[in-house]
Order: C-alpha cells, then sequence, then structure tokens
C-alpha cells in the first residue's frame, strides 16, 4: 500500500513508519521540515500536502501538542490550542482527506490513554485526546466506499523513559506492540475503534 | 446548597432543576434571556454571569450545541463551532468557576451517549461531548478544596420523542433516572466519573 504518515518524526510515527516499511508498505513520512511538509494546524497547509501526495491507501496522523500544567492553571487559550493542534489536526484529515482515499482505504489517529485515565497536568491533551475518539467512533459508520477510520491509543511507551514518573503504575507499552495496532488498523478488517494498547 | 444552573430552559436542566428545587435546593437557572443571562460561548459573558451570582456550592452546565450533519458534509466551521459551544462552554466553568465554588462544591457538566455510541450525523456532537468526559476524568483529582466535578451522560430521552429514530434501538431512558444522576453528582461523593443514565 501507499501511506501518507504524517508525524514520521515523533517516536509514534517513527514506530509506524519502520514496522509499515519492513512489511512492504510505500510510507511517505510528512513532518513540518519535509517537502512536502505540513503545518497540521493549517487547513491549507493540509490541503497542499494533499494536493502533493495524490490518492493514497492510508494516512496515518500521529501529530498533535498539548500544554500540559495543572488544571488550576490551564487557560482557554491552552485548551483551544489543544483542540486546534491535536483534535482539529487529525480531524481535519477526514474533512480532506477522503477525497485522498483510494476504495477501501483507511484512516488512523493516534490518542492515547490520557482520554481514558487521569494523569496529572494532563486535562487539556486528555480533552483534545477524547475529542478525536468520539468522533472516530461516531464517524466510522458515515464514511463512504469502505473507507475505515480507528484510532490508535497507547499507553505510556516503555521506549520514551522520561514519561515514566508522570504516568505512575501504569505498564509501559513496548513499540512492537504500538506498531502492531497501526498494522490492525491499516491491513486488518476492523474500524470505529479505539485500538487501546 | 445553593446551585448555579446553566442552561435551565433545556430539557435536561429543566429535569435537573424540577428535582434539586424538590429536594429543597435553591437553584439558579440561567439562559441566554434570564437577568443574570450568560453566552457560554463568551468567556466574558461566563464572567459576568458568575460575578453577579457570587459563591455556589454546585454549578450545573447543561449547555451546547453542534451542527447535525453527515460526516462528509460536516465541515472546519461545523467542528469548530461544535468545540466553542459544547466543550469549551463548558469547560470555561471550571477555569473560572472554581473561585466560585464553596469548599466540597461540585461541578456538573452534561454530556451524551453520542460520544460512546454512533449516532447518524453526530460526529461533530460525538466530538465535543468526548472532549468534555475526557477532561472531567483528568481534571477530577487536580479540583482543589474538595471541589467535584462528574458529567451526566444520557441516552436519548423518553419524553424528547422527536429524537427516537435517530437512535435506532436504543432504550430511551426517564426523566426520573436523568435527574437521580444530577443528584448523585452534587449530594454524593463522586468525582471524575461519567455519570451514564
Amino acid at each position: 500500500m501507499k501511506i501518507l504518515l504524517v508525524g514520521s518524526a515523533g517516536h509514534v510515527g517513527g514506530v509506524a513508519r519502520a514496522e509499515l516499511e519492513r512489511r512492504g508498505h510505500e510510507v511517505i513520512g510528512v513532518t513540518r521540515s519535509t517537502d512536502p511538509g505540513v503545518d497540521t494546524s493549517d487547513p491549507d497547509s493540509i490541503s497542499r500536502l494533499l494536493q502533493a501526495v495524490g490518492t493514497v491507501d492510508a494516512i496515518v496522523v500521529a501529530v498533535g501538542a498539548a500544554a500540559f500544567k495543572p488544571v488550576t492553571e490551564l487557560t482557554r487559550e491552552d485548551y483551544t490550542a489543544a483542540l486546534t493542534s491535536k483534535t482539529m489536526g487529525q480531524i481535519e484529515f477526514v474533512t480532506q482527506g477522503l477525497d485522498h482515499l483510494s476504495d477501501g482505504g483507511s484512516i488512523t489517529f493516534v490518542t492515547g490513554v490520557l482520554s481514558r485515565e487521569p494523569v496529572p497536568t494532563a486535562a487539556a491533551a486528555a480533552m483534545a485526546n477524547g475529542a478525536v475518539e468520539s468522533f472516530v467512533i461516531s464517524a466510522a459508520p458515515e464514511l463512504p466506499r469502505g473507507i475505515r477510520i480507528n484510532a490508535v491509543s497507547p499507553n505510556v511507551l516503555a521506549n520514551s523513559p522520561h514519561y515514566h514518573d508522570a504516568f505512575a503504575g501504569m505498564t509501559p507499552v513496548s513499540d512492537e506492540e504500538v506498531a502492531n495496532a497501526f498494522v490492525r488498523s491499516i491491513e486488518g478488517n476492523v474500524t470505529g475503534r479505539i485500538l487501546t494498547v
């Protein structure tokens, strides 16, 4: 398959890319600084990217930032920025991306355990992730031409140890487990699923 | 208790108000057209409302609109409007509301079954509801002075029959069940919970 992977520079994006390439797929990895590149907070930038890439069999979006602060310090601007970056930065690839997907193609978003378990200072990120997950559940039955959509939602990553203290008592997940969730979303037949890892 | 109920004109708000008053609480019901009133999409309007009301023991926010369209027709503007109205219209009552709540007070948001079950044309509303629910889970442990936060998340309402066709095969819930969830959130000891009805 030809796969557009937005956010290929992050750890999760890199894990997805390595496994998808190992399985013989053609992966077009995109970041802010690649050519073509993308600023996922800007719908015009996403439009230009999709025009440059043409038609693909799968779109993976592993992007989105949020401020991490205690909820008593988070501002409206923090929440709005998280929604623009993480929520709309992914959903825009449905709004614009369907026309660039082949029949039976797939869209895979990335969320995380924050949407369902409290983690200190993560309320804005949780909010943005929860939005994406409920969107995926609701959107899936309405997608045309057999196109599927899922979210890969990992727990804290074993290979990102600097985050482990914030996820006290939660079991880190291996790169292999995360990679498998992407494979299932792209090569499998599931849709509307939150693929928790 | 003294309870600020934002969105008292809607069916869910009205159900909450009737039961809370029956139980002896003082309910300040607020809509766009009451005095004081509020436009929950405008943080300055929320600020003026909270100044006018002073300190309360509970805040209930039963507001938020979203466009209902097939996901292939929803636009970025539709999603943004839903996030501003339903998501930020509720979360702003944490950002600004904590200073207006007594020790041990509570905040109760309203979401719905859309966040966890697909319903036709509901992707924007689902997204906005899912954001609120994940926020509640994440924010609860960080609230100061024993303040609690929950979301009441009803299925389709038995007494709103014009929506029943869209929720085919889902079991409508009675006003009494919905009212009980508000009582549990306000008078009970739970926090960080999605009180599904």
